[in-house]
């Protein structure tokens, strides 16, 4: 709970002074301690408190039982751990459910990047027919009926009439930019602690830049933010050419984090690969042509395995 | 966390000594510090973590996404806001959900009462084809394959082969034995300060009494978990004798404990009446032959608010 406190004070700090921290860099660097922050949308407790309580809301979805906690589950560090995500009446949707933790560092979100913000995204899934299958008039309209929330976006927002599909967004990005793994051994061991990685981890870390990885997983969050044609089994996803319509962006995809990535599980647009080696493996051989043995790959997941930060610790939001 | 502490060290203490606090007392007093134990599931703090890592576990489910919180969701007083509960395919079931909030106080479990226990209630929904329609070899199996799961269980139950569907269900009810809500305005008030409930709420309480209510709604629980036949709006529930099949438990429910009442909306079997005061009317003229006037039902449900209890605060479990 203290780091929290400290990541809220300092995200306020540095909203106050304009002053946005870096992000895309590609030099290998700890994570920062706090992500970047709209001058729109600056941070303040009570309006994570509230992005906390609309994260959980299950009555922003039509069945009145599905939240954005029900894919981007707090207890399996923010996925699902199934191949698909399970929404509105069970229906499977395209692809696997990606964490929210560290999301605040992506350039873009969703697989495609189709959206350049949090704020963007968050009002996606609620209308998703497959998700949530909400409409933005109706969760106004619900968040407006409870007294509660009517008084809560008032004293976070101010306004005449606060309860806005915008101010929605606002707060469920602002919870989630306080979804950051601090202090994974990796981070540890950037800043100088040698001891907190194993020799087979280090090992690993060096195989993953001879190898190639880092040129796509690079920077304090393990991706450059660009979209590349991979193919894994069993996908017949256009990607990123269902947002452009251009040809070369068929197949295209984000590069992913790899932060917590030995907890993200399965992996892949279709969540088709269940273990870090294999899909450590495919990685290698679509990507960047090589097949690393298997002693490589076992270093390379001991590597990986370093960037599990501590997950954030928070307590239930009891919804009005 | 310091009631909570407190209650499962006085819990430790308690079992130790093969002592169990009484239940189903007809008085009207506070809830007591500690529910009933059962000697053969005495409470330890990792017995507790374990259960609520269970109550979260989705992998428990055929689907994978459903879990006990599902339903029981810890944001909305452990039940689901809908009439009637969503399981497997978000298939509607037949009744609503009830809370698992102080369920350790009650002396059996389901609307019907067709469990003795929390042990015995807890592998019933896992099992149900319409909530998370698994099967108990199943949940082994899973559970078996996670070797925190396996190293988690062989410390808190010993033995050869630690992961099996009664130390699941033992886990699950040892949770489920924390998750009492101490300290409500009206327990305040029974201990001597009576400032902590208004005057009309007093009144309300009294005409409680004088109504009848409590009869059936009696003692530290507000339940004398006796079995009573109604039929509410839009319910052909057979209720109890579908357990029994005797014809004297047709449309029969075991008493609902009133505690937390305000915030377990929607109300009765069906989950048909989403106000309180409604409900009130309801149960006076179903159950007592009487019709209260307005001003009557109103100070009824201001008596029924102070029933509402501290809710159990935890932070999410990390699954494995």
């Amino acid at each position: 709970m203290r780091k929290f406190t400290q990541a809220v004070v300092l995200a306020i700090i540095l909203a106050a002074w304009g002053v946005a921290a870096p992000s895309g860099a590609s030099a290998t660097e700890p994570l920062p301690s706090v992500p970047p922050i709209p001058a729109d949308n600056t941070m303040s407790h009570e309006k994570v408190e509230l992005g906390k309580m609309l994260f959980f809301e299950p009555r922003l979805s039509a069945s009145g039982v599905v939240s954005c906690a029900t894919c981007h589950n707090p207890s399996m560090a923010f996925t699902d751990r199934v191949p698909r995500a399970l929404g509105h009446n069970h229906q499977v949707g395209p692809r696997n459910t990606p964490t929210v933790l560290n999301a605040a560092f992506l350039d873009n979100q969703f697989w495609d990047g189709r959206s350049p913000s949090l704020e963007d995204q968050a009002l996606g899934p609620i209308q998703n027919t497959i998700e949530m299958a909400g409409s933005l008039e109706e969760t106004v309209e619900t968040l407006k009926g409870i007294p509660e929330y009517r008084a809560t976006f008032a004293a976070v927002f101010g306004g005449d009439d606060p309860v806005t599909p915008g101010n929605v967004a606002k707060a469920i990005a602002a919870f989630e930019r306080t979804l950051i793994t601090y202090n994974s051994p990796f981070d540890r061991y950037l800043m100088g602690d040698e001891n907190d990685i194993s020799r087979e981890a280090w090992a690993g870390w060096k195989l993953f830049r001879q190898k190639g990885f880092v040129t796509c997983h690079s920077g304090p969050n393990f991706t450059n933010s660009g979209f590349y044609a991979i193919q894994v089994p069993g996908s017949k996803d256009l990607g990123r050419y269902e947002v452009t319509g251009k040809e070369a962006d068929k197949y295209k995809f984000r590069v992913q984090s790899l932060r917590n990535i030995a907890l993200t599980y399965p992996y892949f647009n279709n969540g088709s690969v269940w273990d870090l080696d294999q899909a450590v493996r495919i990685m290698a051989r679509e990507m960047l042509n090589t097949e690393p043995t298997d002693k490589e790959v076992e270093r390379i997941v001991a590597f990986l395995h370093t960037l599990t930060g501590e997950m954030p610790e928070f307590v239930y939001p009891v919804l009005p």
